[in-house]
């Protein structure tokens, strides 16, 4: 019955990515219930606020759910939140078994789903694709288990590593696929965090546009349902004003200050200060994404320049790098990629391991892990 | 007939790069013949001063031969060389159609081969999986037709570009896997070119080890068969002296100078003294790699630092890159890839097409094709 269940939770992964787009900040969760070889009862997550995958499946079996396993992406959640607990509903369905890919990560929570179920004489079997299953989620596991936001880092540099011309020329080093290929990552992140110094420089929107999505992403996220990310903006000294046309784009905006400023902004815009770091004038990262998490941003996809991404390295703050790379070369004089200085052996280089790479259009996407020491 | 004309000559065209090893500075061919539907004989090019292709699957096909069909790679000789043309020999052996992939690129050859055959009554059909046959003999095709050798560079890189840290630290920036496959790139080129800087900073070898060479490499190449590559170091300034151990292996050297130095050195070692480009003390690289293509030198595998890469490249002298990426960064007080400065538009820039990206071990391997305006 192993292969069966993996090819059962794999259906319950595919069921659970329907909502990459529209769950934030809640987790993607699929559920596909079986009874007696036939799929009767298949859901996902949609929305917060809407039914839990395990809802809309149950809905679907009815009675059919007596007597039936249950492949869930996620623990089924034990508490009385926006729903009633999922947990609940397969007992009082009359479930036989119940396959979970992961326990919840949120330490509060964990494995309280998986003994309501097994109290109630349910079987349970737990870790079918875990690693597939954890994946779906790398913003809501980070939160629950850091209470920090996954973060990941965007670059873009020519084959030898550099951002623009020593004489700053750099407009559209890419090439139109891999900028719609960001658009898909924007769309799937909690935020987007950016500086004071690329909107000054570029005047950027920021924002998720569904006609540049590739249409195999419009095909599952209807423009009706468009989620703008919120954007966060460093502005430590301040130096942004309402001009930009990011701050009048649908979705919020908040400016992470140090001090709060006398503009006038519109509604849509929130000044939050943040302290700097000890002896320094430099905002404080830590402190920034530490309250983003609190206030529900999970996921935070980061679109700046070559200081703010070495020193989110430095501090060891990102969890992936999306590095888009040109087919050019822009020489030794041209802007570097990322600014970290001062490493004198290989040791204290940030260490990486490369999970993916494609072609995206002409140029190359490589997607890594960053291994962290906390 | 044109889906088995393609297989068949598909099959040609594998035999053919058996021969990869060995067959410098000739080109790679390989030969099928086929007849009422059976392959009666097959044969490869496998060493200079050895048959061709042709003669070897006509030696298989013997009688069979008479009204086969003949797939090579390569159109056949018309010119008494250290072996009989093989255009003669097909047409004394009857045969009945010759499918070639391509016609000599050699000026003094092109479609001779070919008009001899069809003067015999033999009809030749030209061009089947022609791009895939080209790609076999690159520094065949660029000798005969330009007189210069191909040129692939090879460099080595972190994620952002870098090759060693500010204070020089780069021993093993990229894996084991990465070197081997290094070693498979020297084994097919006719020479390894760098410089004296690189010799007197690392005393490297720069030759082919057939131990380091994959699995997959040396069950196709007998290490009876090694053959090394001609080693070229340029030494404008004459810094290098015997004791370093290249000039002890064994396989040539030519040291490239602009004036004859007084050492002595081992009886494998030449002085090439080659003039300097006009109002520079640098030594002129387009009369270095002419001279070479005259010594029968045509695919040459650069293995050097960022300035020779950067010359080569500013003077459009470089045919591919393959370069290796690291998972690392090393930050913006590192060493840059590619010395060349002083770009002030995209234009400037050298222009790629990215025709490979893959995973060697740890690292990312990657080819371009480097597009020069001449």
């Amino acid at each position: 019955m192993t292969h069966t269940d993996q090819q059962m939770m794999s259906r319950a992964i595919a069921l659970a990515k329907r909502g990459r787009y529209t769950t934030a900040p809640n987790p993607q969760v699929g559920c596909v219930i079986v009874n007696n070889g036939d799929i009767v009862g298949e859901g996902y997550h949609y929305q917060a606020g809407q039914p839990h995958a395990e809802v809309f499946a149950l809905r679907q079996a009815q009675q059919r759910a007596q007597g039936a396993t249950v492949y869930v992406t996620l623990e089924p959640c034990s508490h009385y939140g926006r729903t009633p607990p999922c947990a609940e509903a397969l007992i009082n369905a009359n479930v036989t078994r119940v396959v979970c890919a992961m326990v919840d990560p949120n330490p509060a929570v964990a494995g309280r789903g998986i003994a309501l179920l097994q109290a109630a004489g349910i079987q349970v079997d737990i870790g079918v694709l875990a690693a597939q299953a954890q994946a779906l989620n790398p913003g809501f596991i980070k939160q629950m288990s850091h209470q920090m936001p996954y973060v990941e880092l965007k670059l873009a540099a020519s084959l030898d590593g550099r951002t623009a011309l020593a004489n700053g020329v750099s407009k559209w080093i890419t090439g139109p696929k891999a900028r719609s290929d960001v658009q898909h990552f924007r769309a799937q992140a909690g935020a987007i965090l950016s500086t004071s110094a690329t909107v000054i420089a570029d005047d950027p929107s920021l924002n998720v546009r569904w006609n540049e999505l590739d249409v195999s992403v419009q095909q599952v996220y209807p423009q009706s349902a468009l989620r703008q990310p919120t954007r966060v903006i460093i502005d430590s000294q301040n130096r942004l004003t309402p001009e930009y046309q990011l701050f009048h784009l649908p979705g919020e905006t908040i400016l992470a200050r140090t001090r709060l400023g006398t503009e006038v902004w519109p509604d849509s815009v929130q000044q939050w200060i943040i302290p700097t770091q000890t002896n320094s004038k430099q905002l404080d990262l830590v402190a920034l994404l530490s309250q983003l998490a609190d206030y529900g941003i999970n996921h935070i996809w980061v679109e700046a320049g070559a200081c703010l991404a070495g020193a989110l390295l430095q501090q060891q703050l990102v969890d992936s790098l999306i590095l888009y790379q040109a087919p050019k070369l822009m020489g030794s004089d041209s802007r570097s990629l990322i600014a970290i200085t001062g490493l004198t052996s290989m040791e204290q280089t940030p260490l990486l391991t490369i999970t993916d790479v494609s072609m995206v259009g002409e140029d190359i996407r490589i997607i890594a892990t960053v291994h962290n020491n906390k």
